[in-house]
């Protein structure tokens, strides 16, 4: 497989002035080519650490697009580090000192001689236009391998990347099987070692598709990456592995690729014309928050009480106080009769209320225990969780939790 | 100099399926702590290139930091890769094993077997506590280097990286001025280059301690570093530039170190002995939520309605129809109304209230025009924003800016 490395060149990204986005854009560029893609490096502006990464890099790989380090101060030194890993001298581009000259007297400025060093290029390097800048990207075969040197800023090298640095790429990789897709099943419910479990088998006896896990924000996500001569041929090869994956997790799975939970709820309020509204206590307006980010909602969402006193449960929602003395104010009963009166209050169809004691003082119950209810038209549910952790993630969990209990409670079929 | 390398370890990294602002975040770390940080890396869940990755690193440097593939799949190969790499087997740590059976029986689950790998840790490692998550860390020598591996979760890197492995990086390290101090002075409500040039000839002048800015989350922060033989020493140094700095941002200081804006006006309102809540229609309740994330907040916040659709802020907050008619919903006269009828629904002394356009359709007023209002005994008033950006960064900007508002109409003087 033909081979890419990346490395980033910048002492900022070292100090972590600046997060590295542009490895992850061209990673995701390169698996988009299907292109192999197997290792990142940061180097600082360095001359012997970078000349020592290039070599390294070009001595696994068939290709090494290097970015940054193209300016004209003193520590701009890819293009230095580039003739030195290859053994060849820099020679100045005249063409090019001379466009620069012209670049700086046309806007009616004296040029700092030091910028010429911008044009000094390894011999044997191909320059790559940069319509966004004045440093050119280079291209220096050295050895089996072929070095590309690309600017540092993102609104210079992302066009450099497509325009020149990507098709040469391809035309290098030839072969079959150029193109790759990904699918994300988006899951929740399950921890990622179940999920895991599920599909063991197909995690063993699939290499195209792969099959792989992520874990983030309390979902498990199933990746489904398939290589193949077309788009169309590779979505064909994803096809059946995702029908599989789906019939086996059932209603774990809630979306694919870029969905939200948010936008899937919204999606079936929408097709039954219901409206929503949250009744919150510890999570304090969170699930709303989360709700009203959606652009759009406000057709279906309506809006919500944050009831995180006792007496607002019971004076605005309408809470009666000898639940809360009977059952304590962390309770399925309390999450009932806030759902209801939210319903009532916001005159919403449907409804998702919290009430626990998300910590680190415990409230009524023991911290850790969240108590969240859904009604529809069709009827109520209230759930208790015991979780782990901080506040934060006790808070946020419980919202994740109750949207995706709202999902599958609109989700389940009409009582007949 | 004593030289720690970065290897952030997952196949979603190389995709470009998630950014790498561990890399930045840990970078960042080890340069407060005038650690060497010469080279990152990112290789994906590959036992092989990993093992390689790990032994070019080690080889380099005194220590190596692994983030990620700590998890219990099968694609979670850290531990495998460090055994092998130090020629170690791996053992069964029977006690963690048994903890993680007891933490999934606690939840009322069964746990998969095959959770149990992550229990699974190099001969001669030592367990590094992780209470935000299931998989600790591990430290082990190899050789002259240390190797040191954490989760690739933000939230639990973090706290790991800051309790357990800088404090052994710092004393492997040792040497004199071995300690460094920072403080971080909060502002907001100037912009970055603003603040640059009110302080520009500090930031000229200064080597140490030195001054740096940072501008996240709509503040900037001001970050001063001094280096010195004890911590004493290095804080003597900070100290009257932290006085300056202070003395000429003024009101624009709201805090220090990991002070946020919530801490700050709690502290406020429980010095005047007044309680708080909100009102809010297009930022959804993110007030809310965030005045609800404070521990021990709920002496002092009450609740919050969320007002998303017009007859909710007639019904439920009490706003005159004719002053949406004459007006327009999104209105300083509205936001007023809304923060009076929260400060009398809510029972509170002081509320923050907001109404706007958020888009991305327009609301009554061009998009991003947001109104909000703030009130103390003392008084009210309102102001209105005209922003730029996407739904969320217009949502969290308000919210932010509400928040400020607050803090300074907490901070004024009472009228005489």
């Amino acid at each position: 497989m033909f081979a890419v490395e990346f490395i980033a060149v910048g002492t900022e990204l070292l100090l972590g002035q600046i997060v590295n986005t542009n490895a992850s854009w061209v990673g995701s560029r390169l698996a988009d080519a299907g292109l192999g893609h197997f290792r990142q490096t940061v180097v600082g502006d360095n001359l012997d650490r970078l000349v020592a990464a290039i070599w390294e890099a070009a001595a696994r790989s068939d290709a090494v697009i290097l970015s940054g380090g193209l300016g004209p101060t003193r520590d701009d030194l890819t293009r230095e580090a580039m003739a030195a890993a290859a053994g060849v001298e820099l020679v100045r581009d005249q063409e090019y000192a001379l466009a620069l000259r012209k670049y700086w007297e046309s806007r009616g400025r004296e040029m700092p001689e030091s910028n010429l060093q911008q044009a000094d290029q390894p011999a044997g390097s191909i320059p790559l236009p940069n319509p966004k800048g004045t440093a050119p990207g280079l291209r220096l075969d050295m050895g089996d391998a072929v070095l590309f040197a690309v600017p540092g800023v993102p609104a210079e090298l992302f066009p450099m990347m497509e325009d020149h640095v990507m098709p040469i790429l391809q035309k290098l990789a030839g072969g079959d099987d150029a193109v790759m897709v990904s699918r994300l099943i988006r899951t929740w419910g399950e921890s990622e070692a179940k999920v895991g479990e599920i599909l063991d088998d197909l995690f063993e006896s699939s290499r195209n598709p792969t099959v792989a896990f992520l874990a983030s924000s309390g979902e498990i996500k199933v990746r489904l990456t398939a290589r193949a001569a077309t788009t169309e041929a590779a979505a064909a090869m994803i096809a059946p592995v995702e029908a599989e994956v789906r019939a086996r997790l059932g209603a774990r799975v809630f979306g694919a690729d870029d969905d939200t939970i948010e936008e899937v709820i919204y999606a079936l309020l929408r097709a039954r014309g219901w409206s929503v509204g949250t009744a919150e206590s510890a999570t304090g307006g969170m699930i709303a928050a989360r709700l009203t980010a959606v652009p759009g909602c406000s057709d279906t969402f309506r809006g919500s009480v944050v009831a995180y006193q006792e007496d607002i449960k019971v004076d605005i929602l309408g809470v009666d106080p000898a639940t809360i003395a009977e059952h304590g104010v962390v309770s399925e009963s309390v999450a009932l009769e806030m759902v209801e009166g939210a319903a009532r209050v916001l005159d919403v169809d449907v409804a998702v209320s919290v009430t626990g004691s998300a910590g680190p003082d415990p409230q009524d119950k023991p911290v850790g225990t969240m108590v969240f209810a859904v009604r529809t038209p069709r009827g109520a549910v209230a759930r208790t969780l015991r979780l782990p952790g901080d506040r934060e993630r006790v808070r946020t969990y419980t919202a994740t939790a109750a949207l995706h209990h709202l999902r599958l409670a609109l989700q389940e079929e009409e009582e007949s």
